[in-house]
């Protein structure tokens, strides 16, 4: 660690972040982004007409400019960048199958793509520019929940507090902030770092303000300091900053964890199915068994999913699931999804999370405690279960990673296919559409400029 | 208090605000309010030209539409809501001119009048109703700052945090959200509250985007509430809210305490020497002796100031200052300027903080820890001088209240003088347009409309 590192860390991240460049990216790194890019999308156009996306879309276009060079992708209109940035990334984390890196608890994509696009387009920027501070916007905001740690996340959304330094990083990269702007950039960033989670015991619609606000504020952040505008040297760190304000364990040297060589990204996890995080392992080792032994839901009298104690907490409270977001936290329900139709996305939660063959399934489904999986646990999440046939046999599956994670990571198929069904779940593509974004995607570092996505 | 107090106080709070009609308000608050909307004004036009201020300004012009119904003061423009508080309330803090309360130790006309003024440009509302929406805002907001409590303070910026609250309340009571919705406000203001005070160590523009971002964030929760969407229902004293995240001793008492009977505005000071808030109740009790004695500033051979020991402190260090703003921490710097000019305002400090002969007064001036003055401290500020004259002769001066607190407040003739100064010193508005202003102001009550202040 240089001495400046460890000095003065966050102005070591913000050097990071201002003199990334293309060249210095590792291509597996940058194949990842356009991989989460293209999964963003998905999210946000699956998202379109939900009822606090809209309000908040409302808001936008009786306050915002009718028209500017930044794209809403949920409207097909156009608007300046901070309002397309708050409306597309209010969109990202509403059907909750958005990216997470599971280390700092943060969902990058949710507040890094919409400010960086919104900015690219106004900027003209080529694709190889909005991917590199779409790289600098990860690098910073998981180095910054990292950073604020365990006992901030118990009272605050970390997606929304480091989700401004992480959205001024991006926009400030396309800005070409020198690294002093960028820091001034981070201390206006920080100082507006806000979201805590008291809203999910009433279950308000706040998780899309907590998006909108920090890609929007980000954003100002970065424009303000490109203008000249200073902000707090030590946000971060400093005897008035986030970590002793908002954290009781925040640790400088997280902010600084291999620059330039560890590359966070690369450890984002997808979401696969449409539920609770809890039940990925298990639904992976059900449908592994199934493939591998080629049974039918029909074939299955019953399906032991050995846990870690958290998925017993979490889980342990729905029985017969009364709503599709209880659903979701079902067990039984999800791997009566998997084992009914293969997957468990969200058309199949809406269409058939009571249907009677699901539902029947659901009842021959069961958690118990196992300690490997346990001890393993958070580090790994290991999914164990034992399935045993309708004529007596009984067999185990396995994953190691549950479907999404880094060492078990989707293809590009999969993403694609995960796309193109958010896209149609939201109505807000065609097949075809859908289709040319995925080209799009696939194809933008080498785009000379990123214009409209959807035109 | 109500069982709905003692049990949900942010409820009563919000319920209170939603609630609050013209009628009800007595009459000394809102001639008070009309004062406090006044003195903001002033401070706003005083900051036209700053460099931070601008630069959220041209944020705000090349973001937001280039016309609409609301008003920015300092440029005179029009734009939608959004912008105009947001650029509006940049400007109110700028030159430390406005208004103080001094138990929660919050801001209040720097988060309130813009965003209710931008509102209630935007729906045509009546004086009667703006001004409703003003107390609204200052009973709400002070009221937070007060939860919040002396821990907060440490690194947050009470009047950034509590802001929020603050530019919801008047807002959602423009846009006449019923109690259920104005919670929800509270909830999405709430989650929104940020602003630390590291910035101050950099001296950074960040107070001018506490501001701005707090009446911006409390304008879009209001709206976004009567739209429907729906906030945490209690984000200030929940377990996972405000009080929790970013304070050690919040109360909950404090929400509630006096609602519609203690008028928390009424307690608001005023600001009326440009200097630090140490030397005004000094400089106040010198003014008194020179005019009681009819001295002039050549009779004087000493003063000694008897003070409570934070004024040592903060004062102590600054022997000859080297900057105007160095200037405003200096005691004899303070106090030759009253003795030369019989004010310390912007313009004295601009042009003769290192005159000759304010150098010289300055050099007769010195501190003395006095024990009854800092007994009585913080709860009172008491002014205490003894001034020996080149003569022999020696002269004490004594004010229990400093100029502009409520038990010694400004007339209206004070206000109208202050706010003029400010204009001037701003050079944004000529001497009849800050007259026209002084006169709509004092006749807001009956106004039918608020129309554009500075057409």
């Amino acid at each position: 660690m240089s001495s400046n590192a460890s000095d003065h860390p966050s102005q070591a991240l913000a050097t990071f972040a201002a003199e990334l460049t293309f060249e210095r990216i590792p291509d597996h790194v940058l194949r990842r982004a356009e991989d989460l890019m293209l999964d963003w999308l998905g999210s946000v156009l699956a998202a379109r007409s939900a009822r606090p996306v809209q309000a908040i879309q409302r808001f936008a276009e009786m306050m915002g400019p009718a028209e500017g060079p930044s794209e809403v992708l949920i409207s097909r209109r156009t608007t300046s960048p901070v309002f397309a940035a708050l409306v597309n990334a209010a969109a990202s984390h509403y059907v909750e199958q958005d990216d997470v890196h599971n280390g700092s608890v943060f969902h990058p994509a949710a507040v890094v793509f919409a400010p960086a696009l919104a900015t690219a387009q106004a900027l003209g920027a080529s694709g190889a520019q909005l991917l590199t501070a779409v790289v600098a916007g990860y690098e910073v905001g998981i180095r910054v929940g990292e950073f604020l740690g365990r006992s901030h996340y118990r009272t605050f959304h970390t997606t929304a507090t480091a989700g401004t330094l992480a959205a001024a990083a991006a926009v400030g990269r396309l800005l070409e902030l020198t690294p002093a702007q960028m820091l001034h950039a981070f201390g206006s960033a920080g100082t507006q770092s806000a979201g805590v989670w008291e809203f999910l015991r009433d279950a308000a619609d706040s998780k899309q303000l907590h998006c909108a606000h920090a890609a929007a504020s980000g954003l100002m952040s970065a424009y303000l300091a490109k203008d000249g505008f200073t902000g707090a040297q030590h946000v971060l760190e400093g005897a008035q900053g986030l970590g002793v304000g908002m954290s009781t364990d925040a640790d400088p040297a997280r902010l600084v964890d291999g620059l330039g060589t560890r590359w966070t990204l690369a450890e984002t996890s997808f979401k696969y199915h449409a539920s609770c995080r809890h039940t990925h392992p298990a639904a992976d080792a059900l449908l592994q068994v199934m493939r591998r032994e080629q049974l039918q839901q029909g074939d299955i009298a019953r399906v032991v999913t050995h846990v870690h104690q958290g998925a017993i907490d979490v889980l342990g409270r729905v029985v017969v699931p009364t709503t599709v977001h209880q659903g979701k936290f079902s067990m039984g329900t999800v791997l009566g999804l998997i084992a009914v139709h293969g997957r468990a996305g969200l058309t199949e939660f809406d269409r058939d999370y009571l249907a009677p063959e699901v539902a029947a399934f659901r009842d021959k489904v069961m958690m118990e405690l196992d300690r490997e999986v346990d001890t393993a646990y958070p580090a790994r999440w290991i999914g164990k279960v034992s399935v045993t046939t309708t004529d007596g046999r009984t067999f185990s599956g396995r994953v190691d990673e549950p479907k999404g994670d880094p060492g078990n990571t989707l293809s590009r198929a999969e993403i694609e296919d995960k796309m193109k069904r958010l896209a149609a779940y939201g109505d807000a593509a065609t097949p075809q559409e859908a289709q040319t974004l995925c080209d799009g995607i696939w194809s933008l570092a080498a785009a000379p400029r990123v214009g409209r996505l959807l035109a």
